[in-house]
C-alpha cells in the first residue's frame, strides 16, 4: 500500500447556491475579483446575475473573457496581464473547463510568476495563488474541484497538464439551475466527459476507497441522467443530478487522476481543436476494451453502475457489457462515434501517439501503454 | 432542494504515513508546534515517533497531556493558557477523539478569546485558528476531518457540540499502522463509534449524494472488518480497512451531522463519564427501531451493506435485518449490549432526556423527537 493524498475544496452545491458567490469572496477576503467567462456563458445571462449578487456584497469586480476552448498559453499571459493591472485580489470562473483552467492558470502566474508553460507536471507550483471561487456552468470538466488545469502549448501543439495542490479552488459553487441554458450537444458532449473521468479514475493505479465510491456513483448518476438530461433543457431533476455526478467525478480524477483515453483526447485538442468531450467519448470505449484485462472486475462494477445484471456472468463478460452500456450511452445522446466522423485521418496517428506518451494521465492508466498500443486504439477509434 | 456545504481537510493516508508529520508542518508554516496527547498514547510510542520526524523537519514542540476522556471546559482553559505562553505556532493532536477535541479547542481560545462554552453551537466560532495537524490513533472519532469538537461542560454536566467550518483540520494524517497498539475493548468501541457515525450521518436530514457514498461504503467496510480488527491487533488489512471507515464515516457525519443516538449518547458521557462508543453500540439498534417509520428505504440499503439479501423483503422488513446485524455486531465483539450493563440506572433517565433535548445533533434526526421520546428509548436500552 502507497500513501494517498486527497484534497477538495469547500463545496455549496443546490439550486440557487449562485446566490452565495458575492458572500464567498467576501469571506475569502476578497475585494475586488477577476471574472473569468467567455462569450456564450455572458450570452446566457448567468454573469450578469453572479455580478449583482457580488455588487450587494460590495465587491468590486473586472469581467474578462478573451479566451477560446482548449484555452491557450498566450491567452493565459494576456489574461494575466489583465488581472495585475486590474488592482483585483482575488478570482472568479463563471464557466466551463475552459474558464475554469484560465482563471487558475492567472492564478499560478499572478503570485507565481514566468510562463505558464513552466509549471507543467506535477506540484511545480510552489507559492500560494490568490482566493479563487468557482461556479461552473456545465456539468461536467470537474475542473470546479480538482487540482488540475489543462492549457493547449501552441508552440509544441500539446496540451499540457498541471496538477497541484494549490490549484484547488477554495469554493466551488454548483448550482443545477445554470445547466438549463446548454444545448444539447453541449450537455452530451460535457455528460460524456464527466463519464470518461469517473470511469478512468475509478481503474486508475492512484484510486483508493475516498475516490472509488464517488466515482462509482457519479457512472450510477451519469448512466440514469445524462439521457434525459440532453432530451430536456428544463428537466432540473436530470441536470441536479448531472451537477453532482460532474462534482462526484471531479473529486475522484482529482485525486486518483485518469488515464489513457484523457492521454490521447488532450493531444486532439491541442492539434486540431475538437471538442474534448466528443472526442473523449470516442475513445473511451476503445480505450476499455484495451485496458479490460488489467481491470475486468472494476469493469463488472462499472456494468452494475449501468443497471445490468451482473449474476452469471464471468468477469469478463461482466466487462464487455459495461463496454456496450457505454457504446449505446453516446449514440444514445447523438454523440459521434469515430474519429473519422470528427474529421481526423490516418496521417496524423503517429503524431498524435508520440504526444500522447508525454502525457501525465498516462502514468495512472492500469494497463501498460507504449506508442504502439496507443496509435493501435487510434486506428482502432478511425 | 436545500443548498448544501461540504468541507473536507487535505488527507494523508496509508501504512507509514506517520513520518509526514514534519513536512506538513512546515507546508503549514509552523515552527513550533504544540502536540496534544494522552497518556496512553504516550505510552504506545506513538508520539515519540511522530517527535522524531518532527525533529527531522527542524519544528520546535511543548508536549501536552494532562486531560481526561470525554474532556472537560477547565482542561481547555488551562491547555490554552499554556499554549499562549509556549511560544507555539501550530498544533498537532496525536490521539483518538479526546485529544484531537481538546486540540481543536484550543485552536478556538488561541485567536477568538474568551471561555470554550462562548463557542457552543454552530458557527460561532468567526476568526481564523492556527494551523493544525491531526493524527488519529484510534479508527472511530472521525475528529480527524470533522469540523466537530466536543467538550464537557462540567457546570452543566453536558456535552456542548462545538460546530465550524474552521474546525476541519488543515491535514489529517492517517498511519493505519498506529492501530495496532490498541487494546480489543478500544479497538471495538471506537469502531462501533464509526458505525453509529455512519449509520447516523446516512439517514440524517442534511445528508447528500456526497456524504452518502461514505457514509454507506464505511458501513460495508465495518461489517466486514471491525470483528476481525478486534480479534487480532496485528491484522493490519484490517486495521488499514478500520481506518478508512472512520475516514469516511467522519466526511459523512461532518458534512450530514448525525442524530438521536449521539444526542443521547453525549448526555451520558458528560454525566457519567462512560466510554463514548460503548453507549453509542448500545444506544444505535434502539434508536434505529424508533426511526424505522422514517428512513426504511435507508435501513434497507444498510442492510445490504452488511451483506444481507433484502430481495423479496419488504422495506420494513430488510430495515429490520439492518437492526439485527448492528445487534449482532455489538454483541460478536464483547461489547455491553444495556445500559445497565455499564451502571445506568433509571432514576437518572429525566435528567439525561431533558438535556438530550438541547444537542445540536437532535436537528438532523429524521423522525421527530421529543423528551418522551427520548426517555423510552433510554428505557428499552436499559
Amino acid at each position: 500500500m502507497n500513501i494517498s493524498k486527497f484534497v477538495a475544496p469547500e463545496i455549496i452545491w443546490g439550486l440557487g447556491s449562485l446566490n452565495q458567490v458575492g458572500e464567498s469572496a467576501v469571506r475569502l477576503g476578497v475585494t475586488k475579483i477577476f471574472v473569468v467567462t467567455d462569450e456564450g456563458v455572458l450570452n446566457s445571462g448567468w454573469v450578469e446575475k453572479a455580478l449583482s449578487f457580488l455588487k450587494m456584497a460590495k465587491i468590486e469586480y473586472r469581467v474578462w473573457n478573451s479566451l477560446t476552448t482548449n484555452p491557450k498559453c498566450m491567452e493565459v499571459a494576456r489574461a494575466a496581464t489583465e488581472y495585475m493591472a486590474s488592482g483585483c485580489d482575488g478570482l472568479l470562473a463563471v464557466g466551463g473547463g475552459s474558464p475554469i483552467d484560465v482563471a487558475k492558470a492567472i492564478a499560478i502566474l499572478a503570485t507565481n510568476g514566468g510562463e505558464i508553460a513552466d509549471y507543467e507536471g506535477i506540484n511545480k507550483v510552489t507559492k500560494p495563488l490568490p482566493p479563487m471561487v468557482i461556479v461552473p456552468t456545465t456539468a461536467g470538466s470537474g475542473s470546479e474541484v480538482s487540482q488540475f488545469t489543462i492549457i493547449v502549448n501552441k508552440k509544441r501543439k500539446a496540451k499540457m497538464v498541471i496538477v497541484s495542490k494549490s490549484l484547488v479552488p477554495d469554493i466551488a459553487i454548483v448550482d443545477p439551475t445554470v445547466l438549463q441554458t446548454k444545448n444539447p450537444r453541449l450537455t452530451a458532449g460535457t455528460g460524456i466527459d464527466a463519464l470518461s473521468h469517473a470511469i478512468e479514475s475509478y481503474v486508475s493505479l492512484a484510486a483508493t476507497e475516498l475516490t472509488d465510491v464517488q466515482a462509482l456513483n457519479a457512472i450510477r448518476i451519469i448512466a440514469n441522467n445524462l439521457r434525459e438530461s440532453v432530451a430536456c433543457s428544463t428537466n432540473l431533476d436530470a441536470k441536479a443530478a448531472m451537477s453532482m455526478a460532474s462534482l462526484q467525478a471531479g473529486l475522484a480524477f482529482s485525486n486518483a487522476i485518469l488515464g489513457v483515453t484523457h492521454a490521447m483526447t488532450h493531444q486532439i485538442d491541442a492539434l486540431l481543436d475538437l471538442f474534448h468531450g466528443e472526442t473523449n467519448g470516442i475513445l473511451l470505449p476503445h480505450v476499455m476494451e484495451y485496458n479490460s484485462i488489467a481491470c475486468a472486475d472494476k469493469y463488472a462494477r462499472v456494468a452494475e453502475a449501468f443497471g445490468v445484471n451482473v449474476t452469471g456472468l464471468s468477469k469478463w463478460e461482466a466487462a464487455d457489457r459495461a463496454i456496450a452500456e457505454v457504446r449505446r450511452l453516446v449514440k444514445d445522446i447523438g454523440l459521434p462515434e469515430s474519429l473519422s466522423a470528427v474529421g481526423l485521418s490516418d496521417d496524423i496517428i503517429p503524431r498524435l501517439s508520440e504526444n500522447a506518451l508525454m502525457d501525465t494521465c498516462l502514468i495512472t492508466n492500469p494497463r501498460d501503454c507504449g506508442q504502439e498500443d496507443i496509435a493501435g486504439i487510434y486506428r482502432r477509434a478511425l
